[in-house]
């Protein structure tokens, strides 16, 4: 792709002693593996090398057993044994000529130390942010010198693990530096406190003593944040952030640039749209002559040129589009822009993280599955037989499935009952804020088009007849669910009685267009995006909408996603009546009876309707005919069927892409009561009852 | 002890093929290290076996990737790469001619499956009980078939590692089994579903193929829940429950009996006395030959007795007494009723497997630390010098210090500046539902009495210059913390301008005696228990009291001490006033002004007084001024000084146990950088980037 417009891209970039190959930054990100999984993590961040990313880095790596921010799974460098664990990352990273980068980060008062059981250290005494019971300490100068020492030796096992970007980490609030930077955190009154010179002395001190350690070969980059979204009370990029950034200049060997805390780094795309921080960062370049990355869930090469033309960026990072697809700079390399697979900003993502869980990513569902299932995000193994499948139903699941059974070469027919294929990302990003997940569709689309061995048949419901008569060897069923009109989920397992069935309504019947009038109960017992979406849009419409949920807030869940305390905002700045810790225990005669989830106290609100967001219920009546045929089945040539995606199970959109996928990847094996996967587990190491 | 009145508690029971050699069970539970920290766990098992437990039973078993409960760390049989694992405990327990018991357990819909990504399975589907948006699907006979043939294997693996005990688990909810048997979760029409019969039918196949398969050599006692305490809705001791144990009397080798969930199960002290399970557990030795165990945090030698001889129990069970003390039993047999250190019911133990935290105790601060540390609640090394400590302040922390320092043989002298020794274990057990809380005193001072070489000196402030004059070769100060004024914690990082000081209480107040009049504001934002003590205790006094947290619920990190619905309930029927997800930005002229958490509005309520529950300053006064002096501290022939406790950061009372504790075990040791603790870290397997 010589002489295409993209081409700027793929210049290589000085950072100190090092040279990326091209402006692909793939910037620090947590992924749930870290330390308890190293060779799961390091073969994600070699699929990154491998699609292109001239610099890979790790999720943030604890440097002392007094930055422990278990159960978070994050890189650890306590000691020399962790060592090897890294190393495996970064002789990964390499093989593909792309340079290795190691966040180290001592967490200051954000480390409860729950394993270590040490006591927090931080600029003043401050109770962690958590609701840990766990206060900080005050570092003395004692505490200040150690905590420098322990910084270099843990930078002098990374430069021996291989790494050739070695950070120090002052962003996000998270890290002892940062602390010590914002007025907020630091109250000191000797030399590292007051003026910002003196609150910027560790952090000063902390580069220089890093590039002593290892900036003979190692790159030292700084990960900072330039405003903290808080006025004058904090950093601000027309304030403290940016004098900060003078005062250093030229110090660090690459500005990693962020702004807030990491619900803003990573926003999350219904509150924010691409290149959302540009304001905020666009002054670095101005007072540095060392190359500045920043984050902007990038996913349009057009838009990351710009970032470079127009002197933003030297390099584009990037931590989410890098996950939902790790081949994004290969492909635009080869101008395949068609098959980039673009991050829909929904930060499952992070759930994952935030429930200590490997990670996943909704478009690629070979996300952290790279080495314990050996799945690729751009290879996937020839077919195995000349079996023909019939998947029947065009939503996440079923268009996965048909994508990468079509990707394996087999012959596909995808059965879809309506004129359009998408089935809940079709409907989905209709909703208010949601546009960014109708990607999910887009991209298979898209895959689709190009494979001739797939076919699609539009307003095709299929029977169970009609299956068996279709001349197919294999049959998956990817039919869906639909959300419950009766209550049924956590407060109610079973279902309620006496409900005015004409007024109750679910979010398909408002995503189908059938809208209540009148003051609306919008009853969460999902505590995903759902209730507070609907509500969100019902209160668009003109409603009075009332959100009853037995959970104390709205939309619990995406607390996990960096979702909750911006959607609660919203539905409070758009009007909506929240009613939390309270469970919806009848509706008749537009009266709608609550019950306080801690003491059963009823009280009632007027409501004309009741929309139920509850839970669902799978499309499985095809299934179970078939089921119920027996060897009619087998007889009609039928080597299996199966159920896929929310109708073996109603979940997440991420969770029916990857149901889609591992029915592709695995419907030759046979059935087996091993783990389907390869296991980290904790060493057994030298036992002795009383050591 | 022949002949004593607590001989029966040391009879020998028959347990199936098995026979355990006196009364004491430690019933499985949770720890927070399970697969994640196998020796860890084993040295905590192997003490319990060393103390004299009969049986020592591990946490419950995942026994299959679709139990997977993670992020909690509990035991896994998956495959047969866990047996080395559990080998190690069961090993540790024979040690000591105790029995080893595993808990084998298969989490139906209320495992997420994080790791694993199955999808859950129950008697039919639910969304799972956490937030996560994950649903189980309705097992159909094959999968029935599987779990069946699972837990089989699971069993035989079981009984490789080495297990006398093991388990079928139905109890709490949380298994397969239960949610089979429970009304609430069970909407089959087939033959597991509908009767109790039907309903019990997965159970019993359980029970009688575990025989089966290990039944040989080993025991299968059967944990079940008695009494969901919902009513006939669920099973209930006078309904379903009875009719349940009726109906498989003789089935199991033992009954395990338990009541409710988990957070009743182990009721915490504020909410359930000792045996407060008794009216629900009592008829089952009625309907059954087999060996019945229950629990009920039984501490009292003439309890457990009362027990046995009244026909309620026949082993006494035990989760949190055999924590805080490992040697209950042999305490008992040896007649040191006085040296037991009895559990206070606080459940910290629960919060670090809830946090997903090695186990901790507030008494027993050994606990979690057997193998990492090489601490052992009954052994100490013995001095290793003629060093003579001075330790200054009698709380939690300073009693602890001085009572492990003295067992070491050190001459000690404890000064306490007030008349009573305890510090915030003498004042907190003074407020509502906390008075088990004293024991953490208690138990240190009957020690204490038992030291010659301590001696304890009241009334006795120390100030730097009398401390200097002392003659002391080391110095610890224990000298605690008080909570703030203004209003400095999570919400405001820095004090809050413009209070009313008049009208500012804190919670030291409110235990001296210094009672607000009227209206009064608790603004909650340390989030454990004592907003929640103080609001009922005002409350109590007869105020209108006002509870106002920036948090969504009160005490809100009391839900990992399983504490935190039944405060809020409490609070709630006391006709405490609860505000919510505010924060107090104000308080002048009777008003406090509150912004919300989300959208920053502000709001005024009236208030006479505030009390602060925000967080707390360390008294370090004393060592600032020791630090200041420099040369003159060592001139004085003071080799070290140091702080322990809330006095170096305010903490739980656990940490402050563990602080004074840890600095008798190591303050000879030098300062290293070295990790002070062995790790449990994850084995890097064989590496193929391509596998």
């Amino acid at each position: 792709m010589n002489g295409s417009r993209y081409d700027i891209l793929f210049e290589p970039v000085q950072i100190g002693p090092v040279t990326a190959k091209n402006r692909f930054y793939q910037v620090p990100h947590c992924n749930g593996m870290g330390h308890r999984a190293p060779s799961g993590m390091a073969a994600m961040r070699r699929v990154k090398a491998e699609g292109g990313w001239a610099v890979v880095c790790t999720e943030v790596c604890e440097i002392h057993p007094s930055a422990d921010i278990s159960p978070h799974n994050e890189a650890r460098l306590w000691d020399d044994r962790d060592i090897p664990a890294l190393a495996r990352a970064a002789d990964a990273i390499h093989e593909f000529d792309s340079l290795a980068g190691v966040e180290l980060g001592h967490h200051g008062f954000r480390a409860q130390n729950r394993i270590s059981r040490e006591i927090p250290l931080g600029p003043s005494s401050h109770t962690v942010v958590s609701y840990d019971p766990v206060q900080s300490r005050a570092m003395d100068k004692e505490d200040i010198r150690n905590l420098r020492r322990w910084h270099a030796a843990a930078a002098r096992r990374a430069k021996q693990a291989g790494f050739d970007l070695i950070y120090v980490y002052a962003a996000h609030g998270l890290t002892t530096p940062m602390q010590f930077l914002s007025r907020r955190y630091n109250q000191r009154t000797d030399e590292y406190g007051g003026s910002l010179e003196n609150r910027a002395r560790l952090l000063r001190e902390l580069i220089e003593e890093t590039k002593d350690a290892v900036g003979d070969t190692c790159a030292v980059p700084v990960r900072i944040c330039v405003d903290e979204l808080v006025g004058p009370a904090g950093l601000c990029s027309d304030g403290e952030g940016r004098d900060l950034i003078e005062m250093l200049a030229d110090l660090p060997d690459l500005w990693d640039v962020t702004v807030g805390d990491w619900s803003n780094d990573s926003r999350p795309s219904r509150f924010g749209e691409e290149a959302v921080h540009e304001d905020y960062v666009s002054f670095v370049k101005q007072v540095t002559s060392k190359p500045v990355v920043s984050v902007g869930r990038f996913t349009s090469p057009d838009t990351m040129v710009s970032q470079v033309r127009r002197g933003v960026l030297d390099m584009v990072g990037a931590a989410r589009p890098s996950i939902a697809d790790p081949y994004l700079p290969n492909k635009i390399k080869e101008g395949r822009l068609d098959d980039i697979r673009e991050c829909i900003g929904c930060n499952i993502c992070a759930a994952a993280d935030n429930t200590y869980t490997p990670i996943r990513c909704t478009q690629n569902p070979t996300m952290g599955e790279e080495w314990r299932r050996n799945w690729h995000p751009e290879l996937i193994p020839a077919r195995e037989s000349q079996d023909r499948v019939l998947v029947v139903g065009a939503g996440p699941a079923g268009l996965e499935c048909a994508v990468s059974l079509g990707k394996r070469g087999y012959e596909v027919a995808l059965a879809e009952a309506t004129t359009e294929l998408g089935g809940r990302v079709l409907r989905e990003p209709l909703l208010p804020g949601l546009s960014a997940w109708g990607r999910v569709r887009d991209y298979r689309l898209g895959q689709l088009h190009q494979l001739a061995n797939v076919e699609i048949y539009m307003d095709s419901h299929m029977s169970a007849d009609e299956i068996l008569g279709a001349e197919f060897d294999r049959v998956v069923l990817a039919t869906g669910s639909s959300w419950r009109r009766d209550g049924v989920a956590r407060y109610h397992r079973t279902p309620l009685a006496g409900l005015d069935e004409k007024a109750i309504y679910t979010p398909d019947d408002i995503m189908a267009g059938r809208i209540p009038t009148g003051p609306t109960v919008v009853f969460d017992d999902d505590h995903y995006y759902m209730g507070g979406v609907i509500a969100e849009k019902l209160r668009d419409l003109g409603l009075d909408v009332t959100l009853v949920t037995p959970a104390p807030v709205v939309s619990g869940w995406t607390a996990n996603t960096l979702e909750q305390p911006r959607i609660q905002k919203r539905l409070l700045d758009k009007g909506v009546t929240i009613v939390a810790n309270q469970g919806l225990v009848g509706f008749s005669d537009q009266a709608a009876k609550l019950a306080c989830a801690f003491t059963g106290r009823e009280t009632t609100i007027e409501a004309n309707s009741v929309v139920m967001v509850t839970s669902r219920t799978s499309h499985d009546s095809v299934y179970n005919a078939l089921a119920a045929m027996g060897d009619q089945v087998r007889d009609a040539g039928i080597k299996s069927f199966s159920r896929i995606g929310d109708s073996l199970a109603p979940g997440t959109i991420a969770a029916a892409v990857f149901s889609g996928h591992r029915y592709a990847r695995e419907f030759e094996k046979p059935e087996s009561d091993e783990v389907p996967f390869l296991r980290e587990v904790s060493e057994l190491g030298p036992w002795s009852a009383r050591n």
